[in-house]
């Protein structure tokens, strides 16, 4: 295989949220989907249709021929949280690299196994937090890390919100108990506990702390709540996620010289460009506005997210390389925060400890 | 005295807040300083010259003479906060109405011997929190208040903090546990508690809970804090403040339907035009950015405060008007909520219940 060949994803079901990437992964040119396998053949079927897949794409009616398909490099996972470690496990097993939607896990005791076996089997592993990927993030940290201009973190605040309707709130498998058990805070809270993590340098918080009266569905599945994150030398983040308010996407980061706000931090407002404010030595004596960056991007940070996705699995195909730490360590530290505020809210609201 | 008189003012104090206040009185049509004291007759002196007092304008080595002057109609009390009720309750009793700077006292005990005292005594009574008289304050609560465009209020997040220098953080009143025992709690937190009463009607959350690990000074007084509140309801509101980080004056308001985003709502930027972002129904598909909202004043909120309270204090003194409960109720239930945190972190940062 040349170095120019694209990388040969399978796409294990055909959730919605698939579709996005399907598209981004036809689009790119490091990257091609050879195969996508659904529960039934009719449904991978219709899903390779209605994304105009290559009719050289294989369509499979069940997730195991997708892995045995020896034409297939990576798989893209976006199966219920709850079906993670299995088809994780499954597809590293067959040498299969894996792109994982998030939240990776139901728990890091799950993410282990999966990252385990990865490990052993010599292949990569990433999530599929698409923000990280985008260059604002980029130029959002090298402020965050300028010492002159935002100085050192104290506080951070991050909220992702969004207005589920009526079939979502009844149907949709993020408020099903067997299917996606973290409910809110393991599809919004992730964003919240990875952008908290991601302005800290990933230093963990020492303790979570839930919000008290979160707002949970019959089957016990949180529809909205938050916490509370502290490490320490006195920083503090809270989050708050919820389904049953407008859509909402900040950070705002507040440190002894500067603050940083961005109101639509996992999926920018518009796709080729992107904003955020910065504000320095903010004064009450004289007007000092914070100002407005706007970042150019050439790619979606989703088709950047598959490039370097794609990159780093041809360094394992092309270069033998031995697979990476940054993105599972990433990942994980971004579970043990779910973890320890899932514990939180379990134990009544009594502070968690969080132990790497 | 004509319906045209200007209240006249006795100043009590010569802090640096008393000056912003002094020289926006002098400009008002609606009130005027007849008189300053202080605990020396040469500061009283230095002040009213320093800020352009008129002649005829007393200056007094003393806060009793302020209250012994027949020509003042009205006290503004810009001490430390731990002389509020002394000098409110005297004040009061003086039969001169009492516009008093936040925290309004060091617990709400203190400020309901003021108010029981106003009452008795027939006098107005606010307190300085100046941006509840900007228009854009009211243009922003016409927004909550819109079931189509924002719905209900879910969640609201606000940070009150700035960078203290270290002559502020060693030698201000705000940090001496004898002057303002509350600290940042009581000098900032005041501001977000207000805005979150505010965004909720002013109904009082039920519990609060103090973020862990707040910052004191060596005599014990909080630096940095914050806490959660809690409604019954599931809504849920968080603060943060500090003398510790760069100066960010935000609220964030979420709905059910709508988002509000302000970054400077105690001081405007600008002094003439201050502006919000409003979003509605917001959703993934469509790009719903967030809308502009500018609002121009010809006053600022610090001289639409004074006409307010002039005009109030002229209701008493030209139709014999009963002091309303307002502003009272309003300052009470922002004390409850600052002590119900201060109560928080004495206990080890236990929930503590609001009552009324």
């Amino acid at each position: 295989m040349s170095q120019t060949e694209p990388i040969r994803f399978g796409i294990l079901g055909c959730a919605d949220i698939a579709r996005k990437l399907s598209r981004t992964i036809l689009l790119s040119s490091t990257a091609t989907i050879s195969a996508v396998g659904s529960r039934t053949l009719s449904k991978a079927t219709t899903f390779a249709k209605l994304n105009n897949f290559r009719p050289t794409a294989k369509v499979y009616g069940s997730y195991e021929e997708v892995l045995d398909d020896p034409n297939v490099d990576a798989v893209y996972l976006p199966l219920p949280t709850t079906l993670h470690v299995k088809w994780a496990v499954a597809a590293a097993k067959k040498g299969k690299h894996v792109l994982l939607e998030k939240p990776v896990a139901v728990s890091v005791k799950e993410f282990d196994e999966i990252v385990k076996v990865c490990e052993e089997c010599g292949v990569r592993f990433m999530d599929g937090t698409m923000w990280m990927h985008h260059p604002r993030t980029e130029v959002m940290k090298e402020f965050l890390e300028d010492g002159e201009k935002f100085g050192k973190v104290k506080s951070i605040h991050t909220c992702f919100t969004f207005g589920a309707d009526p079939d979502f709130l009844e149907n949709n498998i993020r408020v099903k108990p067997d299917l996606d058990a973290l409910g809110s805070l393991g599809d919004e809270g992730w964003y919240c506990a990875r952008a908290i993590l991601w302005a800290n340098n990933y230093e963990l918080p020492k303790t979570a702390l839930a919000y008290r009266e979160p707002v949970l569905n019959k089957a016990g599945v949180l529809l909205s709540c938050g916490a509370s994150l502290y490490w320490e030398d006195g920083r503090v983040a809270t989050f708050y996620c919820s389904f049953l308010s407008n859509l909402t996407m900040d950070i705002t980061a507040v440190g002894t010289k500067g603050t940083l706000h961005v109101h639509d931090f996992i999926i920018p407002y518009e796709e080729k460009k992107a904003s955020f404010y910065a504000a320095s030595k903010s004064s009450f004596g004289v007007t000092r506005q914070p100002s407005k960056h706007v970042i150019e991007n050439h790619l979606t940070q989703e088709a950047l997210m598959v490039t370097e996705f794609s990159r780093l699995v041809a360094e394992i195909k092309l270069k033998n390389a031995k697979p990476e730490e940054k993105w599972p360590t990433i990942s994980r530290k971004t579970q043990l925060i779910l973890d320890a505020v899932k514990a939180s809210i379990d134990k009544g609201f009594e502070p968690v400890q969080i132990q790497e």
